[in-house]
């Protein structure tokens, strides 16, 4: 069954800092915003790689996690009512004669736009993969590289593989959900939170987490779906053993790839979109803009600030391109307060003016 | 007395949001910024203006007060250990032979700097004075257009001409610091904040407030320092009256000027100084730089957002021109952290590598 289109004025490709401020701006200017990006969650790397670690750089807060960062700006976007295509990867892009767009993403779901606003960070983060052979006949069939549920996985005998954050708390998360949890890692040696070093360590001396290292797995079996894999022991006798299973899940961290944006025709230099910077960020393909990390110009900084401006002149440029005949006039917030697309309005108090008393004149 | 010089690597000229947030970015390079204020305060607009209205397009802030914003910058800079030079104006600029600054206040303040950041906003924001003649011998002789410490009005007679915010609260603050407070005004509407108008209709009550509407002050007399005003009441009868006091204050507002810098040989265009947006917001002279509000390029938008990302690279392009041959390599401060000039350090938990149990290989 063919999905329903879905379309929109400003599609922002990227869920992080800078796609997400985009939202707010083209709320300003009455523009509707759809985003889409291939992690679970939005956010980007603030959620994915570091929510819990502190920034120095956002102006205005001395210190504010990435995480907080991004639950503000979800606040902050909220009365423009975002659309959002989560867990999938832009793939395609089609110009149609009228000059609008249709992105179609690894799904097969479609949008539909007058503005693409690629906002992709440093590409999407796709998880490494083990080397192991035939590795995709098994993804979504008991192989997974990302937990986004862990309800999926209740009863279940699970293997998970990695020695970074991610591999010890979903160990310690799945230790109470999983019937089984075997943690293997190629070294002796994990890195991570000291918290969640020591909480491992606990579950391993309760027997609620099988912790195996240095070893690592070599091979998943099963018909049509994962029933055991092959772990090779990293000592001297290089031991084999094969673990039964439900699900593998490697956590080997995520790698930045340009993805399939690469191959829509855009100006590439150093793996980034080349921009217009002396006026909007836009890409050599009009209705086309690149903003935030993903992009490159003279004197480029990969900064969430930087991405900010660059979101809102975008912004502006988009509106000038969607309605060419239209002068917009830019209006303070503080003076002209935020009109929300569900009807909320936020707005400052105003000076009453006001005759004042009776004892005057005397 | 010839005043000692002071010496630094950024001379910023504007103490607003984006002057203050580039001392932020200038300390992560290592660089010394002094900052050069015509106000009494740091924070520009955001302080003088507008401390307690609401800005909502600040980002990662859904509402932040124009004071609390103004507020967190200086708590982010602190570790930077700005100097400030409060209460002048930049008056002239002297470029020398080696490509550094002397920039000079009206009172005589020197300051020798390799590079000039000006971030001055819409100009200094110059007090609006009353038409009458001779003005100028009263200044800081009993005449003044803003309030600077309130205690040098103790115990004195006081006239308040206006009729907005500014107005009405210094006359509910002077009401129990002078010994007479009269205000003037030549309308019988106050614009200002409910709870303000409210005020002063109570203390006019409780005369402690002498309240004169319509009317205003047509001259002022005195030798050598204010000793009364005219004050012509605007009823038909346009009676004259003469009120005995020591200080006269007429707060109408400021205006914003681009003042004296309009005269340092920078490209003005539509009131701002023209600079190149393709690179670093330098101007038509090296070495000097203009961000923020007070800027002009294509597609410029004066929001504070726009003068954080500004004020960032103009950092960078002033760090290659101190140190031409040093490549500087930009660190996150996540990954990074804050090392402050005052031996302060602020940086993320770090990750432990630690080896797990005892209970492997089994």
């Amino acid at each position: 069954m063919e999905k329903e289109m879905i379309t929109t004025d400003i599609l922002i490709i990227g869920a992080g800092p800078t796609g997400l401020f985009a939202v707010f701006e083209a709320g300003l200017l009455k523009l509707k915003c759809h985003i889409i990006d291939a992690l679970a969650q939005p956010g980007g790397q603030c959620t994915e790689l570091y929510p819990k670690k502190p920034i120095y750089d956002i102006p205005g807060f001395p210190e504010v996690l990435a995480g907080d960062l991004v639950n503000n700006l979800m606040k902050q976007i909220e009365p423009f009512q975002p659309g959002f295509t989560l867990g999938e990867r832009a793939e395609t892009i089609d110009k149609l004669d009228d000059g609008t767009f249709i992105v179609t993403t690894n799904k097969g779901t479609k949008h539909h736009t007058k503005i693409v606003a690629i906002a992709g960070g440093l590409g999407s983060f796709e998880p490494r993969k083990p080397t192991i052979d035939g590795l995709e006949k098994y993804e979504d069939k008991g192989l997974a590289y990302m937990i986004k549920d862990p309800e999926d996985y209740r009863g279940k005998k699970v293997v998970i593989a990695g020695g970074g954050d991610s591999a010890l708390d979903w160990s310690i998360f799945l230790a109470d959900v999983a019937s089984e949890v075997t943690l293997v890692h190629r070294r002796e040696e994990f890195r991570g939170a000291l918290d969640s070093v020591e909480k491992v360590e606990e579950l391993v001396d309760q027997d609620k987490i099988r912790l195996v290292t240095p070893a690592e797995i070599l091979d998943i079996n099963g018909e049509g779906a994962v029933e055991s894999v092959l772990l090779q022991h990293n000592d001297e006798a290089k031991r084999m053993e094969v673990i039964e299973c439900d699900a593998f899940i490697p956590l080997f961290g995520l790698a930045p790839k340009l993805g399939p944006i690469a191959d829509w025709g855009l100006e590439i230099e150093k793996n980034a979109i080349k921009v217009d910077n002396t006026l909007d960020y836009q890409t050599n393909i009009p209705g086309i803009y690149a903003i935030g990390d993903v992009n490159t110009y003279p004197g480029k900084l990969k900064l969430i600030l930087c991405g900010f401006h660059e979101a809102t002149l975008m912004c502006q440029s988009a509106y000038q391109r969607i309605f060419p005949d239209k002068r917009y006039v830019m209006k303070y917030t503080t003076v002209g307060g935020i009109d929300g697309f569900d009807g909320s309005r936020k707005e400052a108090e105003k000076a009453v003016v006001k005759k004042i008393g009776n004892k005057q004149n005397v």
